[in-house]
C-alpha cells in the first residue's frame, strides 16, 4: 500500500488538472486574517478547503460580471436583445443550461438556470407534492438542512396535515453518524403506499454522505412516490445522472462547488417524464420564448424545466455562474475531476488516520474517551462521499471545536464549522492541491496539541 | 400660461436634481448604434426614454458589484460574516430594507429586499389569497402584465377553481384606453362579497395610468377583500404610502426606475397588521436571523415582511441595487424627484401636444382618421400617471409604429415599444433633462415627417 502520498499524491506532471487552480482567485493568509502566519508567506494563497459551502472567485465569473456591468453601461435596454458578447439578457439563463444538462446528467430541456435553492424546493413541492386520503407524507432526513425541514414542515401544514404525522425522518441507528441505504430502502418500502414523496439530499451538507441517488429512487418509484433530491452538496462535487437515474425533480444551489458566488442563482431539474406537468406557479419567463414579449394573455408553458421560471433572471449572477460553469467543462467534466477529488480527499483521510490524535469513529462515540480525539463521521467508502469529510473533536461538547477552529483560523486554514462538534474540510478539485491537504493535517495536528497543552 | 418651456421647464439654477445626472453611466449615440447622428455629436449620451423598462447604471451600483467581487476573491466565505465594507452578506438584504421603507412607505419591518417580482407574487398569492365558498374571486384588469394574468391564472385552476368565473377583469369603457376609478370602485362595491383580493397596478405598464392605490384600497377592505399592488411601474416613480394606506401586500422589481440592474432582485411589503401572517412556503433566510445559522429545526418566522424570505440573495445583484437606491436618498427621496418628474413628463405632454402631428385621442380613437398623428393614451392628469407617457401612432394596425421606432433608434432616442402601435416613452427625474424631451419630440417630428413624406 506504502505511505498516504504513494497512494493518493499525484506528481505534477500526472496532474493536468492542477492547472486549472491559476483560474480561480485564492485569498492571500493576510487577507484572510491568518495572523499566526510568517510575514514571508503572508501574500501566499491561504489553505481553502471551504469550496462546500463557499466556492472561490473563478476569474472567468468576475470578467464576465464586469462584461455586463459594461453592458448595462453601454447598451442598457438594448442589451436584452443585441448583446455585443453574444449573450443576450433575453436568454441569460438559457446560456447556462448545457452547463446544467453536463452536470447533472441530463438533457437541456431537463433543467433550468433560475430562482435559488428554497424557493425552488417549494416550486417543485407544490408541484409535485400532491398528497392524497392514502398518500401523502414525505420520507426525508431527520437532519435535513434546516431550510428544507421548514419546507416540508410549512407545506405539509397548508395543506392541512400534521408535521408529526406527515413526516417521517430517518435517523442513522443508535452509534452511527450516517444512514444506511438499506435502511433507507426499508422504509421506502415499509411505509410506501402512504409515502406522496421521497426527499434526500444528494450528498449530507453535515456528514458528506453520498447518497445511493440510483437506488433509492429506483426503490421510491417501484412504491409509487414521487423521488426528488436536494442537490446543494452534490452538484459540481459528484458526477450526477438525473436522467437515467429516473429522478423525479432536482434543486440546487451554484455557490458551494460550483463557484457561481455568495447567493448565486440556482437551478432546477424535471425529468423528461414530466416535461407537461402543469406549472402550477406560473410567470411570464416560463412562456414560450418565441411569443414571450408579445404577451399574450394565456400562458404557454415551455415543455420540461424551464417552464418553471418565473421572472426574468438576474444578469450579473447568471453571468457569474456562467463564468464558473465554463471551468468545469474546460477541465473535462464531472467525472475527471471526481477521479481528482477521489484522491484528494483520499489523501486527506489517510494523514487525518495517520495523525496522532486520530480516533476510529467506533471507538470514538462508543465510550467518550477523556483524551483530545480527531475522528471522522464521513462515510469511510469513497463511493459513499463526496469531496467533503466532517471532523468530529473530542471529548464532545467540551468545546474543543471552535479553539481548534480558532488556530486553523490563525494559521489560514479555512474549513467551516456546524455546532457544537464538527469542522467540514472539502477539497475542491479545481483549485485544492495535495500540499494544501498536507498543510491542512499539519496545521490541524500542531493547532491540536497547543490545545493538548493548554489542557 | 406661456410656452411649454415657460411652464415646465427649470432653469439649472433652479434644478438642483439636475446634478444627478452625473451618478449614471449613459450610453452614447455610437454606443446605441444611432447611425442618423452625425460624428461629432456620436459620442455624447444619448436620449434616453426608457428607465421605465430597464434604469440606466448608477455609477455606485457599478463601484458596489466591484467591491463584492473584490471580497469575494480576498474573503471568499467570511465575506459572510466579516467584510471590508460593513456589508456582511449574511445581511446583506438588510442594507437596503431602509431604503425600500422609504420609497414604498413602509416600515423597516413591512419590506424585503428578495426574490423576483412574479416569484414574490405568487408568495404574496400563497399567503394571502385563501378562497372560500363565497369569497374566491380575483378582481384584476383585462390588460394586466401577462406575467401577473398567468400568476392568476394558475393560482386560481391549482385551488380547481374555474379561471372564467373566478378572474373578473375590468376594462376601460368603449373608446376608452384607462381605467375610471369610479368604475373600480363600483364593480369592487357590485361583486364585493364574492371578491377575495383585489390586484392592480401602482403604475400600469402600457397605458402609465397611475392607479388610486389608497381609495381603491379602502374600497377594497371595506368589503372585506384583501388587496394587493403590482408596484414594478410605480416604485420609484411616484411617492407610495403604502402603511397609511393600509395596503394589504405589494410585489416589485427594481431594474425599471429604481435602476438595480437587469433582472434586479425584487421586493415585497406586507403591511404591519399581518406581521404574525404564517409563512406558507418557508426557507431558512426567513428565520429569525439571531439563531439562523444555528439552524434549529423548527421555524421560527421573523415577524413581518422578512419572513417571507426563503434563500440567501445574490449578493452580486443586492449590491447593485444598494448602490442604485442610496441614489434615491440622496436626491431627497421621492417627493422631490415626483415634483421634477411631473414638470419634465409636463414638459413631453406639451411639446408632443404643440405637434404638427398630434391628435386628442378622442378624436383619434372615434374615428380612425387616415392622417398620419401621434396621440396619447396616458390620462393627461398628472395625478393620474408617473413619468411615462404612451404614445399611439395612427392609423393603428398599419405599421407606422415600428417605422417611427426606428426613425427614433437611428436618431438615439430610446424609448420602448409595445406591438402594434404604442411607444412609451419616460423621462427618469434623476437622469434625464429638459433637453432629452426637448430633443425627444423634435426627432419625433423629424421622422413623422419622413414617414409622411415615404407616405
Ligand atoms: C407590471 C409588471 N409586472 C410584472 C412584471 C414581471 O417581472 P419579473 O420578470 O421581474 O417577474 C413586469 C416586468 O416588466 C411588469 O412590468
Ligand atoms: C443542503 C442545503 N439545502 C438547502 C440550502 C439552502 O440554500 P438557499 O439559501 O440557497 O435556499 C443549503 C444552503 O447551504 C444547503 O446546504
Amino acid at each position: 500500500m506504502g505511505s498516504p502520498a504513494d497512494q493518493f499524491k499525484l506528481a505534477p506532471s500526472d496532474d493536468p488538472l492542477s492547472a486549472f487552480r491559476d483560474e480561480f482567485v485564492i485569498p492571500t493568509f493576510r487577507q484572510m486574517n491568518a495572523t499566526a502566519v510568517s510575514a514571508e508567506l503572508a501574500d501566499q494563497p491561504c489553505t481553502y478547503l471551504c469550496g462546500n459551502s463557499l466556492g472561490l472567485l473563478p476569474k472567468r465569473a468576475k470578467k464576465l460580471v464586469q462584461e455586463e456591468l459594461e453592458v448595462w453601461g453601454t447598451r442598457a435596454v438594448e442589451g436584452h436583445f443585441d448583446h455585443p458578447h453574444g449573450r443576450s439578457w433575453m436568454y441569460i439563463a438559457d446560456t447556462v443550461h448545457p452547463y446544467f444538462a453536463d452536470l447533472v446528467g441530463a438533457s437541456e430541456s431537463e433543467v433550468a438556470c433560475m430562482g435559488t435553492l428554497t424557493a425552488n424546493l417549494h416550486l417543485m413541492l407544490n408541484a409535485f407534492y400532491k398528497p392524497t386520503q392514502d398518500r401523502y407524507k414525505i420520507l426525508c432526513e431527520a437532519k435535513a438542512f434546516p431550510s428544507d425541514q421548514y419546507a416540508f414542515a410549512t407545506q405539509v401544514a397548508s395543506r392541512g396535515l400534521d408535521p408529526s404525522d406527515a413526516i417521517i425522518e430517518l435517523s442513522p441507528r443508535p452509534g452511527e453518524h450516517t444512514l444506511r441505504t438499506a435502511d433507507i430502502l426499508s422504509a421506502i418500502a415499509r411505509a410506501g403506499p402512504s409515502i406522496a414523496l421521497v426527499l434526500l439530499p444528494g450528498v449530507q451538507f453535515y456528514t458528506g454522505q453520498y447518497f445511493a441517488i440510483a437506488d433509492i429512487t429506483a426503490a421510491a418509484r417501484a412504491q409509487g412516490c414521487v423521488c426528488g433530491w436536494d442537490l446543494a452538496h452534490a452538484v459540481g462535487n459528484v458526477p450526477l445522472a438525473l436522467h437515467a437515474w429516473g429522478v423525479d425533480f432536482a434543486v440546487w444551489c451554484t455557490y458551494k462547488y460550483l463557484n457561481g458566488g455568495p447567493g448565486a442563482i440556482g437551478g432546477l431539474f424535471v425529468h423528461a417524464r414530466h416535461a407537461d406537468l402543469p406549472v402550477a406557479q406560473a410567470g411570464w419567463w416560463g412562456h414560450e420564448p418565441a411569443t414571450r414579449f408579445d404577451m399574450p394573455p394565456r400562458f404557454q408553458a415551455i415543455r420540461g424545466a424551464q417552464g418553471f421560471q418565473q421572472s426574468n433572471p438576474s444578469v450579473l449572477a447568471t453571468a457569474a455562474l456562467l463564468g464558473a460553469v465554463r471551468v468545469f467543462r474546460d477541465a473535462g467534466g464531472m467525472e475527471r475531476l471526481r477521479a481528482r477529488s477521489e484522491r484528494l480527499t483520499g489523501y486527506l483521510e489517510a494523514l487525518l488516520k495517520a495523525s496522532r490524535f486520530y480516533a476510529e469513529p467506533v471507538q470514538a462515540f462508543e465510550k467518550e474517551k477523556e483524551e483530545l480525539r480527531v475522528s471522522i463521521i464521513t462515510p469511510s467508502n469513497p463511493a459513499e462521499r463526496g469531496a467533503q469529510l466532517s471532523l468530529v473533536f473530542l471529548p464532545t461538547g467540551r468545546g474543543i471545536m471552535p479553539r481548534v477552529l480558532k488556530g486553523l483560523e490563525a494559521r489560514g486554514v479555512v474549513g467551516d464549522s456546524r455546532k457544537p462538534d464538527v469542522i467540514r474540510l472539502a477539497p475542491a478539485p479545481l483549485y485544492n492541491t495535495f500540499e494544501d491537504v498536507e498543510q491542512a493535517v499539519g496545521v490541524l495536528d500542531e493547532v491540536l496539541g497547543e490545545v493538548e497543552q493548554e489542557g
